[in-house]
C-alpha cells in the first residue's frame, strides 16, 4: 500500500517498505522499483536519499530492522530470569508471526540469506548483538560466561530456525520449552 | 551453466536447476524463465513436463531436494550414537556449505520461506520426516519417545537456524556441541 504522506518522508517510507518486502520475499526478490512502488516515494529522489543505490537501501533496511529487533529483545530480556525472559521473547516473536498469518519472516535471517553483501554483514552484526544480549542475561542469572555465550548462540539459531519451521507448522512452543530447560540447567549448574 | 545434455533429460535438468537457484536466491526470486535458462531446457517442453506451471516445478523441486536431504540425514544417523550421529550430520552440512563458499542455503528452508504454497507444504512434510528420523535415533539410543520428539524438533530448528547464522559467521561447531550435549543428557536421563 503506497504511503506517500509518511510523516518522516520518503526516505523512512522506503526503508519501511524495503523491510516489509524483504520479510515477505527475501532480498533477492526485491528491486528498487518494488520499494518505490510500495512506498510511494518519487523515483527522482532515490539517488538523493540512497546515492549507493539498492545496496545502500538493503543495508540500511537491514540495520533499521536489526535495531527494532534488538530493542524488542532488550525489552523482553528485562523479565527477571533467563527462562522467563526467553518465554517473553518467544511470545513477542509468536505475536509478530500470528499477526501476519505467519507470512513475514525474520528480516535479519532474510538479509543473511540474501544477495547483498552489505546487508549480509549487517545481519552478522545483528546476530552478534543478539547473542551478546542473551549471553549477558544468562551471566546476570549466574551462568558461567563461556557457557552463556555458547547457549546464547544455540538460542539465537534455534529461534531463527523455529521461525522457519513455524511457517509450515505454526507455533514455537516446543523449541522454546527445550531452550528454557537448557537455560535453567546452565544457571543451576554453576 | 546450461546443461542441455543432462542424461535424464530436460525434466530432471529443470528440477536440478530450480533447486540450485532456490538455494541461492529463495523461491520468490526464481522465475520459470530463470530455470529454463539455467537448465538449457527448450521452452516448448515446459508445459509438457510441468502442466501445473511454476507452482508444480517449485513443489517438485522441493520434494526432490527433501528426498536428497532425507537420504543424507538417514545415512548420517547410522553412526552408533545420537551425539555422534548429530556430529556426522553437521559435518555433512558443513561440507556442503564450505564447498559452495557458504552461498547455498538449505533448499527446504528456502521453500518454507517462499511464496509457493505447494512448496511450503512440501517443506512442512520434509521437516516432519527429518524430525521423525532424529527422534527415532534418540529412542533407539534409549531416550523416552516424547522427549525424543521434542529434542528432535529443537535439533532440526537449531540446525536450520545455524545454517543461516553460518552465512555471516561460518561454522556450526558451537551449536552442534550444545545439541550433542542435550542428546547425551536425554539418553542418560532415562
Amino acid at each position: 500500500m503506497p504511503r506517500p504522506k509518511d510523516p518522516e518522508g520518503p526516505r523512512a517510507a522506503m526503508i519501511d517498505s524495503a523491510i516489509s518486502l524483504i520479510r515477505r520475499r527475501g532480498v533477492a526478490a526485491v528491486s528498487f522499483t518494488d520499494v518505490l512502488q510500495a512506498s510511494g516515494a518519487p523515483r527522482g529522489s532515490v539517488y538523493h536519499h540512497f546515492p549507493g543505490g539498492r545496496a545502500q537501501l538493503m543495508t540500511e533496511a537491514t540495520e533499521a530492522a536489526s535495531s527494532r529487533v534488538t530493542t524488542g529483545v532488550t525489552k523482553a530480556l528485562t523479565a527477571p530470569q533467563s527462562a522467563a525472559a526467553l518465554r517473553a521473547l518467544a511470545d513477542m516473536l509468536a505475536r509478530g508471526l500470528d499477526k501476519h498469518d505467519y507470512a513475514l519472516g525474520c528480516p535479519i535471517a532474510a538479509a543473511a540469506l540474501g544477495n547483498e553483501p552489505g546487508a549480509v554483514a549487517a545481519a552478522g552484526s545483528a546476530f552478534d548483538t543478539l547473542r551478546e544480549l542473551v549471553a549477558a542475561k544468562l551471566v546476570e542469572d549466574g551462568a558461567r560466561p563461556e557457557r552463556a555465550r555458547s547457549i546464547a548462540l544455540l538460542v539465537i539459531s534455534a529461534l531463527e530456525g523455529a521461525l522457519i519451521v513455524a511457517r509450515t507448522e505454526r507455533g514455537l512452543d516446543t523449541v522454546v520449552e527445550e531452550l528454557s530447560e537448557i537455560c535453567r540447567g546452565a544457571v543451576e549448574d554453576r
